[in-house]
């Protein structure tokens, strides 16, 4: 008993660190970058508060838990921005060895089954293939959108993307898992990218 | 369906401000202070690693969703340290006011059912009486304490706070749903603030 608390201590110690990596997303006055725990818990209130557009027989505590712990693995290896290295970067084999090395580190902290649990729901998050995975990963995807909208183009701006190459990068993994909020998203980002020409 | 979506984004683009609501606790390195999106993020992974501690009955995803939605009356109020003005501003009137106020205007922005249910939601967490709001004001004194002293003492040094001032005013709260853990933080903190003097 005192061991496995010490282990459960031990790593929620280590993911107060995930408060020191940022992203590429501006927070919504565009003050400073967002980092990658306040970023998660604005996915873990889109998962509870967009319930009903979620695709049949999600479950959304699963959901929860997934996003909650998605990017602990950024602890080790940092955010790697998806329009960065002209949208090549984020799932570069390099960084998917990385990212696996750090989950198996991270959630080895923990008592085991607890850290077998975590672990493979990062796991089947990654891989993006179940109704629960997709869910997320749209979410995932849509938040930082609306995020650089409301800063007046965040990142679109620092690595000047196009209105195409969001709806590529971005838009088909909304649309996946949430086809009504991405068209919704569309209309209200398509304005800024006309104005920018 | 456009309108219960567009409220559902009007309040998910609010709640983006949360991340500007500064906190008295500092970050694990000490390199800035903690933000209340970020802290709620922490506390909502404690309750889901600390899950088998929980008090009998405690339903854990209730506690996540109350947990994510805790502090989001800060946009309005802002943060009210523990250990401010000696220990007595949290709990005073004019604060429980406000911050009623702010819950009415928050969680109004939603669609009725799901802002009334999280409105719910808030103010039974305030109440802290339910055995699935006391283990998450336990969960959200501890959190401070273990970061405090990860990060060398903070807002225990900006408030000349001592040991028995921790016990009475947090303490008594994270042995209140978590006797255990209480007991694991208490002998961890002990040595600071016996090395401080």
């Amino acid at each position: 008993m005192p061991q496995t608390l010490d282990q459960q201590m031990a790593f929620l110690a280590e993911i107060e660190k995930l408060k020191s990596v940022t992203r590429a997303t501006p927070i919504h006055d565009a003050s400073r970058p967002e980092n990658s725990a306040e970023h998660s818990w604005t996915l873990a209130l889109y998962a509870v508060i967009l319930a009903d557009q979620a695709p049949a027989g999600v479950d959304i505590f699963r959901v929860v838990r997934m996003l909650l712990i998605h990017d602990l693995v950024e602890i080790d290896v940092g955010d790697v921005p998806i329009h960065s290295q002209n949208g090549t970067a984020h799932d570069s084999t390099a960084i998917q060895e990385a990212e696996a090395a750090a989950a198996a580190r991270i959630f080895g902290l923990l008592p085991k089954p607890l850290g077998d649990d975590l672990h493979a729901l990062w796991t089947e998050f990654e891989a993006h293939e179940t109704p629960d995975a997709i869910y997320a990963k749209s979410l995932d995807r849509a938040q930082p959108v609306l995020l650089n909208l409301q800063a007046g183009g965040g990142s679109w701006i620092d690595y000047d993307v196009t209105l195409a190459q969001v709806e590529e990068r971005v838009g088909t993994k909304v649309a996946r898992g949430l086809p009504a909020l991405w068209d919704w998203v569309r209309a209200r980002i398509t304005p800024w990218f006309e104005a920018r020409g």
